[in-house]
């Protein structure tokens, strides 16, 4: 079996999302680094990964893939039977999953990753913050984050009654968030702190922190 | 067999996804009419179909959904022998087609339904565009078309060979960007250009158009 490979940088959420589920599964495989600061994700030999010019990019043998989710789904699928199982089999359980997975892409991480940025990626270089775009995704994020709540307070996790591809696709922005300010909004709702606690303890998505240079 | 239920508006683009998907696979639905102008989406009983408060929302017996592209992921799959089949068998070549359609989602559809609203919602009601809208997601579609037309050149439809849930899910934005100034970076690109008169030639298209009210 030829080596998996990552093009990515161990800080951005998207690789982050590749490598969770990398770990779950147990498979072996090599990260590539692509410096995001010095532009490497804008230049060849990257954009012939990705025209789209951002990290990750993905191969498995003579496959090629780019945006982090296609990626999750996929070695989710291939390794079936490897790790943890990430997806529900059920036809009509499984579309309640996918439409758990559509809130977090669609409506979580566009208000989240937006903080990321803001009060966890801008810090690391000094860069000043924007009050405005903190202020209206937070609101965005408290208004998701009700939703969340609800819903979890009448199955365990998101996607369903176990932990799937939908919970982990959370769990890049949530390292960030729960290091910030925005830590307030997760923890002042009794399930939603339940359900951060729980997936953020998995032993895989400690292998995944590792992976950050101190 | 239960009828489908489709809460939504035949204006909105969401709701037009599902109804294509719908007639792709010759099925039958009943669309339940959405005020989305007096905001019926924000109160209930619409909000008990889906908390975000957007169209559509779908029921099929005693299930119920919301997120479009879960939605057709979800006919597809269940109605699998029924009309045209909407995705491809071959695991290295179903992760291809999951890769676009996550294109579609995160980066077409993203400056494509900021365009939809200034360029073919907002003069319906006369309401004035905000040309500084236009000319941002106007820049941002014309290099995503740069990536589709060199796709598009090496392969027939966007996700593969053949005409999938990919293409499909581009059809409503399609719609209204056609009949405004923004056709014009569609019509500059052969591939794109050829692509577009194709998919938008389909039977199953032409009576969801022939849904909208005149
Ligand atoms: N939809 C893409 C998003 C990828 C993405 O946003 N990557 C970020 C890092 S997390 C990036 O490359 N940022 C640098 C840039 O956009 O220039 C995915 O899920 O893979
Ligand atoms: N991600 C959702 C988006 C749904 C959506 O944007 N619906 C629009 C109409 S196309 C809507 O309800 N707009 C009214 C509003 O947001 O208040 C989906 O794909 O179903």
């Amino acid at each position: 079996m030829a080596t998996i490979k990552v093009h990515g940088s161990p800080y951005s959420t998207a690789t982050m999302r590749v490598t969770a589920t990398l770990c779950e599964k147990q498979l072996e495989f090599e990260l590539l680094y692509i410096n995001v600061r010095n532009g490497d994700h804008k230049k060849e030999p990257f954009l012939s990964h990705n025209p789209f010019g951002q990290v990750p990019a993905f191969e498995d043998g003579d496959l090629k893939l780019f945006e982090s989710r296609a990626i999750t789904q996929y070695i989710n699928h291939e390794y079936a039977d490897k790790g943890t199982k990430l997806t529900i089999s059920d036809p009509k359980k499984m579309a309640i999953m996918w439409m758990w997975s559509e809130v977090e892409s669609l409506r979580f991480d566009q208000a989240a990753s937006k903080l990321v940025w803001e009060l966890g990626i801008k810090p690391l270089f000094g860069a000043p913050l924007d009050p405005k775009i903190v202020e209206e995704n937070e609101a965005k994020l408290d208004s998701i984050l009700s939703v969340y709540e609800k819903r979890l307070s009448e199955s365990k996790y998101l996607g369903g009654e176990c932990f799937t591809l939908v919970d982990l696709h959370h769990l890049p922005c949530l390292h960030y968030l729960m290091k910030s300010q925005i830590k307030k909004l997760f923890e002042s709702r009794p399930y939603v702190s339940a359900w951060v606690a729980d997936i953020t303890a998995r032993p895989a998505w400690a292998k995944v922190i590792a992976m950050i240079p101190n």
